[in-house]
């Protein structure tokens, strides 16, 4: 089974994403080591960013992945020979080229407005062209199922065309993304009976099937699957690559990734969505954040006595992990395994457990979110108990955006109280939160010199009442790093520059506290 | 075939949510009006908002679908008539009551710690118990599929138990979401011979897979479709109804929901997002904002010649429409689509198109995402044509935010120059951005009262490259709106107080060109 992914050609049709050489470089030799099978990196007959990617590409050498250019089959009444398109692609010099044909009827009459027979040509053509310059030529037969539905004769004689001419791969498309699995399943058994050339799938996600319909024509004996990291693609996607793996792997027992690069999944996930700068989605089988999360207050209990229950696979085999949310629904069980976590002494027992539960519900309620700032969690816990006393008071900040004729300064002034001493500091930034952040780090770091070694390494806003317009609520969440650990703080306001504070603070804290439990007492 | 929406019970369950009683039967209301059969409300035995939501929806008068309250079978070695749970769920007064019971082994023995006998017994008389007490009963077998994969024979024998006591519906469950579409078939083909009882299905999407699997039941015989708007839910979510209901009616020609009610589906999704207060999924199928958008040249000139071509379905049949997105991959089909929109006189040969592309492409690469910001693009494009003339200046802002001791002050002046008249206002705000918006407003607002009739109805804020921390780059997306439509502006800076001045201008400027337009010339 060959894994093939296309996240920089068709993923790269995602609305919102735009790939620059340089993440598309990093790209590749990050999926090249995770052991992909084949890297579609773009069509440089459409687009002069995939020439220059093609080009800086020449330099990587893969370990394990064959890279991809891709193009059209030639135009209508012409010369393969002398096809700008087909010339382009074979000066990427990549080992393998996918060249997409038109298989349906409708494609071939109304979008290129050429014969039936013409298309035929085109494709036979295009495909012996490349392959007599030596290379691997994979035939993506576009809108394949569409086609098939309406004119079976026409859309299988396109893959026997591209057979005679050399193809080494026939891949049938579900390039609209409408298309049943029951209808994948028969299409696939009948063109699997009719040729010797292997098999692929590529589909797209419109009716929320691509998953299923790309499992249903490896059933049916397709040998290559294509998708995309995350799923990413035009309108509702392709079929994502991250969960069509561990699919191949852990429920149909097939060998497509080793062990041991399967434990990279999720980050592999984590890593495309960052470089393409999307929100992960939280929800994504396997590797999302709440994949393995555990909010009822009877699963919590029953994934402690046997995790199985309520866990499809071990999440450690995808690189994920389990959690226990803190939220309102939960019962006294996920405060306790979270204490647990924090090495808090909770029982069930305890009073501050109430204390605790009603505590976080009202917050909640006002629109903290727990389940994403874990170190905020912890400090509240610890106030709870009584295991915290502050580092630092609070006498007040001004912070002051001045717009004169253009020209931006923002500046921010923080009044604390450290070890009994005033401390009034002044900053500018980049803006008014960046300022408050400035001045709040040169007041502490004085005293606290620890807090050098850490650093926001996230931060990011939520408009919680998004309807209040400008007035509405917000909750910032910050994530903070030092060497050895990351950490998540929250806050929320009507004000900005508050609920950022209040994370900062958090952050600033939680720090500090973990610095103070390594010195020895 | 029939719908049961679990949104309200299992979607409650979802990382992230927590309805209100308010938003809980605001959603009961809207559910029954679009046409849904069987609404869950929730756990009256595990929640005590739960109990509160039925005491109030028994005002309700729906118009077609049954109320459903949750429950699980009564308590090992304990009589049904005194167990505390059946007798909450009786108090609900529902029509009908969905009961939990267990069909797998292992979750009998190693998390409810009963016998075999025991369970079933529990089963049998906790639906015998609901049926004397005039109940519709829906039989939930959890863990059904991985039950019936270890032990076939018990997982059965559990239905047959349900059957006997009266159980009006059995509901197959992918409770653990990790069951593949063909063992989802053959179990329900076995069922389905077994017993004359109505069956239903209920997935969880842990595989990326429960749409498929809903459909692939429903090939082997249910009648009861189980699911939540949007595919909400614990972990990876269930079933996504607002994609089962088109792939039923439209792939499978099944009629569940009026053509007319279908056309509703997108607003659905879009309100109980709102009222979960959960990020739309953009990619989602059928109702995602990207569902039906075209960003590939080759695809947007395709879409004009024929909608089918790249459109597995009509969006206005699920009440979405088609998107042309103007991004750096669009050729100059896009600009021109979209000029035409906005009855631009523009053509492949004006020079100005050129300019236009270059331009956006350059704003792109700053951050900018014109995609969701149709009212920004739109001034954007009659500034390059020369279609426009300021309608005032801006000489500065200052804005200032003073935490004294806690108590928080938000205030912002603008000094513009409106007519020829200098005009400097000042005004306090729940924040800083909303200080400045009133200050905006009320300098403007004497000189254009046509402004009195717009408000802001969003506000978005997006960290672009997070890993900055407070001195990231933010983009802002403000929508707003008058009696007549909304539509939606951008800003972008390092300054989020800057990035949202932005956006509010090109709200207001674009609401004064409407304004200018209407006027007789």
């Amino acid at each position: 089974m060959k894994i093939y992914d296309t996240t920089l050609r068709d993923g790269a049709q995602s609305e919102g994403i735009s790939f620059s050489v340089k993440d598309k470089i990093h790209i590749v030799k990050k999926l090249d080591q995770f052991g992909l099978d084949y890297l579609e990196g773009g069509w440089p007959g459409s687009n002069p960013k995939d020439i220059d990617f093609f080009r800086e590409a020449k330099e990587l050498s893969l370990k394990k992945a064959r890279l991809v250019a891709f193009t059209s089959t030639r135009r209508a009444n012409a010369a393969a020979e002398k096809d700008r398109n087909l010339q382009i692609v074979l000066e990427a010099e990549t080992p393998a080229v996918a060249i997409f044909g038109k298989s349906w009827v409708l494609h071939v009459k109304e979008v290129l407005k050429t014969s039936l027979e013409e298309n035929l040509r085109m494709i036979y053509d295009s495909i012996a062209f490349l392959k007599n310059n030596g290379r691997e030529v994979i035939f993506d037969a576009e809108h394949f199922f569409d086609g098939y539905k309406e004119n079976q004769g026409y859309a299988l004689k396109t893959l026997e065309k591209a057979e005679k001419a050399g193809a080494d791969w026939l891949v049938l498309c579900d390039t609209n993304g409408g298309t049943l699995s029951r209808d994948i399943r028969k299409a696939v058994g009948v063109v699997s009976k009719m040729t010797k050339v292997p098999l692929g799938i590529h589909v797209h996600n419109d009716n929320g099937m691509a998953v299923a319909n790309s499992l249903a024509a490896v059933e049916a004996g397709v040998t290559q699957v294509q998708g995309t990291i995350n799923g990413c693609g035009e309108r509702c996607g392709n079929a994502d690559l991250c969960v069509i793996i561990p699919n191949l792997k852990l429920k149909l027992g097939i060998d497509c990734l080793s062990d041991e690069k399967l434990k990279y999944l999720r980050e592999i996930s984590r890593f495309v969505n960052e470089v393409a700068n999307i929100i992960p989605d939280e929800k994504q089988p396997y590797v999302g954040n709440s994949a393995f999360a555990h909010k009822g207050g009877t699963h919590v209990d029953a994934v402690k006595k046997t995790p199985r229950s309520f866990e499809h696979i071990n999440p450690e085999l995808v690189g994920n992990r389990r959690r226990i949310l803190v939220s309102e629904l939960s019962g006294k069980s996920n405060i306790l395994l979270k204490a647990r976590e924090l090495n808090l002494d909770l029982t069930k027992e305890t009073p501050q457990t109430q204390t605790i539960l009603d505590r976080v519900k009202n917050l909640e309620y006002k629109g903290y979110q727990f389940e994403a700032a874990e170190a905020s969690l912890e400090l509240l816990l610890k106030k709870i108990m009584g295991h915290y006393r502050p580092f630092f008071e609070l006498e007040g900040f001004e912070v002051k955006v001045v717009n004169q004729a253009g020209k931006l300064v923002s500046e921010a002034t923080t009044k604390l109280k450290v070890k009994g001493e005033k401390e009034i500091c002044r900053a500018f930034g980049d803006g008014p939160i960046n300022a408050l952040d400035s001045a709040l780090r040169k007041a502490l770091e004085r005293f606290f010199p620890s807090l050098k070694g850490m650093h926001l390494t996230d931060f990011k806003v939520r408009v919680l009442d998004a309807k209040a317009g400008t007035a509405a609520k917000v909750r910032v969440l910050i994530e903070s790093a030092d060497r050895e650990s990351s950490w998540s703080t929250v806050g929320v306001s009507e004000n900005i520059i508050e609920a950022s504070w209040e994370a900062l603070i958090d952050s600033v804290e939680y720090k500090l506290i973990k610095e103070e439990q390594k010195r020895p007492h």
